[in-house]
C-alpha cells in the first residue's frame, strides 16, 4: 500500500473489522486480535488478514501466514500450521474486499493549494491533485486531470484530457490525449448480492521514454504495480489491465488488449489488435501479428498469429490446408 | 420523447413539417393536419407522423396507425385501413430525420447556477447541466461533464473526464474516466446528398451497483431507451451501441463490442473483444469467449466462440480437424 | 509544414542542424551549408535535407535531390545525380527526426485572449489556442479542447471532452464527445537508445458532413495530411492512423481500425472492428464485413471477409468445407 496514494485507516480490531460480515467466528479468544493490513496469501504476514478461494485454494491455504484467513468451509481445514485463525466465509473474496474498503482510502485531490512546480508547463483546466510531483520541463495540455501523489518525471509531454491517477512516470514519456493510467482494474467477485468489484489498491510504475497513444488505458494493480519498461512505445486505445508486466522497447499497435497479469518481455511486437487472456508470459523478442489471440504462453523470440494464435509458419500450414480442401472441384 | 432532456416543438401543421421537403402532399384536404409527435411506425398514433421503410416494410405498412407515414412508392399501398395518409417519398427515413429534428431539441447546459446537489462531492473543472438530480454520497471526478436533466443515484463514484448526457443512472454505479453515456447512436439514413444521421431521441438508462470501465461508450437509443441491468460489470474500452438491452449481473471483458438493438439476458459472460452485430439475441447464462463473433443467436446456457462463432464444442472439433489436416506428412 | 499549426526555426547551417548526432561528415567544403526544410525523400528539393532507409532506399536514393541526404553507408554509393551530400549515418530516420525537431516546433496555446468568435456556441469549461477559427453556427460541448490554429467550419457540432488539435475541418460536421483529433501518429526510428518517436508535423483534414463518434481517434500525418471525405460517417471507438485517406460517403462500424497510409475510397462500408494493416488500398464501394482484416488491395465493389481476409464467397466455401471436415463420423 503506497502512502503517496492511499491512507491507512487501520489497525482494527478483527470484530470492527468483520462487522456485519457474514462470517462465523469463533466464541471469545479472537475478538480483540488487532488487524494492521489486509494483504494476498502469499503477502500476508502475522498482523494481516488475508483470504484463499478459487484455483490452487488447497496449496495457498497451507502456505498462508496471515494473522487471520477467511476461506471456504471446504478449505478451511487446509489452513497451514504456519497461519493463523481460519474464518470460514460463504464468499471468502468478497468479504476479504469489504474488509479492503475499511482498511484503505484513496488520498482526496484537495485544493491543490500547496502544489508547487519549478519550470513545468500547465495547460488552461488542468486539475491537479495535493502532493502531486512533476519534473522540469514537463508539459501538460489543457483539461488534463493528475491525480494526488502521481509522480510525473522530467521534459514528459501530457496531452489533453489525459487522465493519471496512482501513477508514478519516469522521464522523457509521452502520454498522449484522451489516455487513462491508474484506473481501478476489472475484478469481481461472488458474493450474495451479485457481484462485487474488488478494490484495487496498487499502482502504475512507468519507466522511462515511453510513449501512451492517445485514448490508450492502463489498469492500476489490485496490489503492487502495473509495469511498463523503459522505451516501450504503445499506440492508440491499447488496454493493458491489472498487474500486467511489460519490459522494454516493446511495440504495440492500436487496439492491442492485454488482460490481467500477463507478463511480457522485452522487445516484444504486437500488431493491431493482437490480445491476451489473463496470465499468459509471452518471452523477450516475441512478435504477435495482427489480430493474434494466444491461449497459451509464447516463447521467445517467436512468431505467432491467428485465433487461437499458433507458430505462424503452422497457421500457414492450416491456411494452405483450408484452401486446399475449399477449392471448388473442376468439372470432369 | 424524455422531457427531462428535450423540447417538444410541435405541434407543427403538415406543411409546416414537410417544408423543403421532396415530398409528394396530395392536393388541399391534408394541409391543415395538426402533427404533434414523430415515431416508429409500430408506436406511432393517430396525431403523429412516422415513415416505413426497408425490411418488412409491407407488414409495418399494414400494421402503421400513424396520421401520416412517409412511404416509398411501392410501399403506398400497403399503409393499412387502420393507418392514415401515406406521403410518397424518395427517402421516408432521410425525411423522417429532418422531421424529427424539427420536433424535438435537446436542452441547453445552461448556467448550472439553480443546481443544488446536497451532500455530492462535485471536483474541479466539473460541468453540470440545469436540471440535473444528483443522490447524496455520489462523487464527480474533476472536469467531467454532466448534460442537463441527468439523474444519477447515490452513492455512486463518477471519474474524471467523464462525459453523461441523456441519462439516468441507478445507485452504487461506478462509471469511471473518460467513459462516455449518451452518445448519439450510429444511424445513416440515405438521402439525396448522400448519409445523414438519424437523430437520436432516446436516453440510456442504468440499474443499481452496475460498473462502467474507464473509456466505455454506452450510446443513448433512438427511441425508448439503452438499458443496463442491476449489478452488471463492463470492462475498459468497450462499445454498446443505441437500442441494445443487456441484463442484470453480466461481466464483459476489454474492448467488447455490441452492435445496435442487441438483447442479452442476465449473467451474460462475453470474454475481451467478443462482439455482436445488430439485433443479436443472447440467452441468460450464456458465455462468449475472447474474440467470439457470433452471426445468429446464442441460446441461454451455451459457450460459444470463434468467427463466426459457433458452440464452444463445434469450434473444437473444427480446430482439430484443421490441425490435423495442416499436418505435414512424414516422409515415407 | 503548414504555418497555421507549426512554427519554422529554420533555417540552419549544415553544421549547426547535425550537431552532436553521429553523422560523418566529410571534411571542410559543406560546413556552410544553409538547411531550409526537412522532407521525404521524394519531396524534398534544393535547401532541405532528407534521408533514405529501409525498403526500397536504393530506389530512393537515386530518386533523391535533397541538398544533403542521410544514409545508411550500404544506401550513400545509391545517392543519384540529382541529389546533393550523402551523410552516412548507422540511423538514418532517428538522426531524422532529431533534426525534425530542430527545425520545427508546434505553435503553443497562448491565452486565447484575441480568439474572437461569430455566432459560436462555446460550451463552459472549453479551451481554445490562439489563433483558432471556429465558423457560424458551430456548437462545442463543455470541456473539449480547440488547439491553436484550428480551423473549424459552419454549423458544426463539437461534443464535450472533445481534442482537437492540427486540424482543418468542414461545415455540418459531427464530432462526438471523447474523440481526438489531431494526436501525433505512431512512428519509431530505431536509434542507438533503442526506439525513437518519429515526429509527426502534418494535419488532420476533414471535408464537409462528417460524422467522428465518441472515442474515436484520427492522427495526424506525418507529413502532408491525414484526410476524411464529405459525408463518410465514423461510429465510436475507431482507430485511423497517419497519413490515411478515406474516400465520401464511407461507413465505418464501431471499433474499426485503419493502420497508416491505407486508401479507401468512396462508399467504402466496414463492419464491426474490421481492420487495415498499413499501406493497403480499399477500391470505391469495396464492403469488409465485421471482423475481417485484408492483408492485400481489396478491389472496388468487392465484399470480403475473414482473418486473413478473402472474398466473402471463398469465406463461405472455407467455412462450409471445414464444417463438413469437423462433422463426427455417424458410427456404422
Amino acid at each position: 500500500m503506497d502512502k503517496r496514494f492511499y491512507k491507512h485507516l487501520g489497525p482494527f480490531s478483527l470484530l470492527e473489522l468483520l462487522d456485519g460480515l457474514d462470517v462465523d467466528i469463533p466464541e471469545g479468544q479472537f475478538c480483540d486480535i488487532s488487524i494492521e493490513n489486509a494483504a494476498p496469501s502469499d503477502l500476508a504476514g502475522a498482523s494481516d488478514i488475508s483470504f484463499v478461494d478459487g484455483k490452487g485454494a488447497t496449496r495457498k491455504a497451507a502456505d498462508c501466514r496471515a494473522a487471520v484467513c477467511l476461506v471456504s468451509a471446504q478449505n478451511a481445514e487446509h489452513i497451514g500450521k504456519a497461519g493463523g485463525l481460519p474464518l470460514v466465509s460463504k464468499y471468502p473474496q468478497a468479504d476479504f474486499s469489504v474488509i479492503l474498503g475499511r482498511l484503505y482510502k484513496a488520498l482526496g485531490y484537495g485544493d491543490g493549494a500547496n502544489n508547487i512546480f519549478k519550470d513545468v508547463d500547465i495547460g488552461r483546466g488542468v486539475v491537479i491533485g495535493d502532493g502531486a510531483q512533476i519534473g522540469a520541463g514537463t508539459r501538460i495540455g489543457p483539461n488534463s486531470v493528475i491525480g494526488p501523489g502521481v509522480v510525473i518525471g522530467e521534459n514528459c509531454e501530457i496531452g489533453s484530457n489525459v487522465v493519471i491517477e496512482f501513477s508514478v512516470i519516469g522521464n522523457n514519456c509521452k502520454i498522449y490525449h484522451g489516455a487513462v493510467l491508474g484506473g481501478a482494474g476489472f475484478g469481481v467477485a461472488k458474493s450474495a448480492m451479485g457481484g462485487m468489484d474488488i478494490p484495487h489498491i496498487g499502482i502504475v510504475e512507468l519507466g522511462n521514454d515511453i510513449t501512451v497513444g492517445c485514448q490508450t488505458t492502463i489498469d492500476r494493480a489490485m496490489f503492487g504495480s502495473t509495469n511498463i519498461g523503459d522505451g516501450t512505445k504503445l499506440d492508440n486505445g491499447i488496454q493493458i489491465a491489472h498487474n500486467v508486466k511489460i519490459g522494454r522497447n516493446c511495440l504495440f499497435a492500436g487496439h492491442v488488449g492485454i488482460a490481467g497479469s500477463c507478463n511480457i518481455g522485452d522487445g516484444v511486437i504486437m500488431g493491431g489488435r493482437a490480445g491476451l487472456p489473463d496470465h499468459i508470459n509471452v518471452g523477450d523478442g516475441a512478435m504477435l501479428v495482427a489480430n493474434a489471440g494466444p491461449i497459451r504462453d509464447v516463447p521467445a523470440g517467436e512468431v505467432w498469429g491467428g485465433q487461437p494464435a499458433t507458430p505462424i509458419r503452422e497457421q500457414l500450414r492450416q491456411l494452405s490446408a483450408i484452401r486446399k480442401l475449399a477449392k471448388p472441384k473442376p468439372k470432369s
